[in-house]
């Protein structure tokens, strides 16, 4: 903890250059709130004058991470600003669960070992560095200042916030009032957080509209102990596919990382058009300028489908390769002109509802189960056009067409 | 923190000896409210039966004390305790005081050092040991266990409460409700206070009627670690001497403890007959028969006079010694007999309100001020038969007797 507090000297307002102008919107394309604007104004201009990159803050909890699309509109953010010189701090949030649930109501979540907090951080690193330039990225552990804290600092850092501020915290104001209970320990949690930003030195810290209250905890903190105060930059949460529940595994509607590229491309060709510019602005690298042209392009008459081919072209290379980005399309015209030839079997089987691998290995498409659930993994399934993801899926009764790769068809009656 | 909790198997219930019942009808003698009587009987029978002392807990601020009788009520039960064998933790609350107020709101609280918190400690210590067996009482810090908590230990803490139950706390409840702020630290005090209950091992928690929910916050974490819950005895704050409103030094109703012997007498002779029924209850070590035979003897008709006289006498005798008890009473009965000659000059002064000292002075009953001061400090100064304690005193205009020890008087007119 600072014990000695000099609050420094307000700095002159410096005027904004173009560039920094530039950058300042580049920073909030898509965003939904910037707090506060004149602030990083001045901020963008200290750095350009100085030749001080600005420390972009971005928390992550170490747990395993299997990033789809929406999670990585944050770091899309931080890579465009890595993109105008500054530095990227990837928090790894180790401390907390180092600790694992302290109230030992949760048995099944056991405290995380070093080996794996670091493997977990790895992971995430290696995902996140298809959006993200590793080179100007910065990898923290907040155990590094949290456990010399001390118990004494964690009474100065509690002595720092007001109870009625932290149940201004949404989940923790309904949670109180509906009688659900809160750990005392649970209001510790935004504190340490906030102490991240003043360890860090924090210019700017990133986080999902669900995260305002712990960054704006942050930026109080440093006021406290007389640092210049983090801004604020706030993103969307991300729609899914169907363009209105927020992308979500468990809801099905979205795009994985690591998802095969022809599954990756095939998702994203059956979002609406309206959908493929929000995609363009919270995902593309596309520039401001680019988009508003491609959209100028559609107005005055070219074909929407081309400019979501190009975006979903985009996806596939970032997150696989060029290769892969073309024979997805390549599949995907394959597919969607008609590339079922007229003349395959029919086969009839029964016991539906049946395991996706064992119908493939039933019906000859596939030479074994686990075969079929390779062909599964890599995307090469379809059943009447869609690619099968799930290798867990049971078909019902009826009559379709199974495809296995570009050549082996089927169609089974099922019953 | 005990990581591995293993709930100790239920005891065996015990028969209640006579002797376990009169130590139990002891603990209980003036008390407000002993939690849970069963279970504390049978701590008391397994004392007995295995020969281990119980570990008594009293917990205290390392502030400089200036006890008066109020205080004493605590320490007189614990006096009882420990005629019973059992053994008194005097536990020095130091760890919060090192870090001062830690919200930085009270500049004019800075942290104690470790010197000032030992010497307010032996200064209390040696205050207490007029009512304790310094020789069955064990002084403990309790920065001894609660830095070595360091931050995870503080969080796991404070996951063992939630802050529903911290909010039952009245003062915590109102001040929420009215909006006054409390700080996020405050939460963290009365888990700091049960954990010494669960480093102590704590077999009962005496404290004053208003520090019941802290002194249950320790009884809860002792569960939680799988460790018996200490019980809990509460002891009544003290009528002062008007018998209505809390006993205080700012109300001016108090006995101090290191008044003079014969100041201690006076105030004592002034209560009233049932508060001195209250006060040999709470203060008198006469034991519960002794005092129950006085009552008779009251009701068959002796003079409650002469039992309060034996009262007044046990506390000076406590505080000060046998001869002083002596001599207090001596120079009460001169003073209620009329003890002032009648040959006494005249002297008439002016400057009113005169300091006490510079009225001794001017009226020749003392050669100096500094004389002045060491006579009203050893309680010999009276003005129209009050004893004077207050040595910042300024007399109003009037005419008065004004006496210095035994033998010095004047009869003052002063303007």
């Amino acid at each position: 903890m600072t014990e000695n507090i000099t609050m420094p000297a307000p700095a002159e307002e410096l005027p904004l250059t173009d560039s920094v102008k530039e950058a300042l919107a580049i920073a909030k394309r898509g965003c939904d709130e910037l707090i506060i604007e004149a602030e990083f104004a001045q901020k963008l201009a200290r750095s350009e004058k100085t030749g001080t990159p600005l420390r972009i803050k971005l928390g992550l909890d170490p747990t395993a991470p299997d990033l789809h699309l929406g999670h990585t509109v944050v770091l899309n953010k931080m890579r465009q600003l890595q993109d105008l010189g500054h530095v990227v701090i990837f928090l790894i949030g180790d401390f907390t669960s180092l600790i694992g649930d302290p109230s030992g109501r949760n048995a099944t979540r056991p405290p995380l070992t070093r080996e794996q907090i670091e493997e977990n951080a790895m992971t995430y690193f290696k995902q996140a560095s298809l959006v993200l330039d590793p080179e100007k990225t910065e990898i923290r552990y907040n155990s590094e200042w949290s456990d010399a804290l001390g118990a004494r600092g964690m009474i100065k850092l509690a002595a720092m916030y007001t109870v009625a501020r932290i149940m201004e915290r949404d989940d923790f104001s309904k949670r109180f009032k509906a009688g659900t209970p809160i750990s005392v320990h649970e209001f510790l949690y935004p504190l340490m957080q906030g102490y991240d930003s003043v360890a860090l030195k924090s210019d700017l810290e990133l986080g999902g509209t669900d995260q305002k209250f712990n960054l704006l905890v942050g930026r109080e903190l440093q006021r406290q102990v007389g640092q210049e105060p983090q801004c604020i930059l706030t993103m969307p949460l991300l729609e899914g596919l169907d363009g209105v529940q927020k992308m979500s595994k468990s809801k099905g509607n979205y795009v994985g990382i690591k998802e095969p590229g022809n599954v990756q491309f095939g998702k994203l060709m059956s979002i609406s058009d309206d959908m493929m510019w929000r995609y363009y602005e919270l995902l593309s690298f596309k520039s401001i300028q680019e988009i508003e042209k491609l959209k100028k392009a559609v107005a005055e008459g070219m074909n929407p489908r081309d400019v979501k081919v190009a975006f979903a072209q985009e996806i596939v290379e970032r997150f696989h390769s060029k290769a892969d980005a073309e024979a997805a399309l390549q599949d995907f015209v394959n597919r969607t002109h008609g590339g079922i030839p007229d003349d395959i079997p029919t086969v009839k089987l029964s016991g539906a509802p049946l395991p996706i691998g064992n119908l493939l290995k039933q019906a000859g498409l596939c030479p074994s189960t686990s075969d079929a659930m390779r062909m599964v993994q890599q995307g090469a399934v379809r059943i009447n056009s869609e690619v099968i993801s799930d290798k867990a899926l049971k078909v019902g009764a009826g009559t379709m067409v199974v495809q296995v790769g570009k050549r082996r068809f089927a169609k089974v009656e099922l019953a």
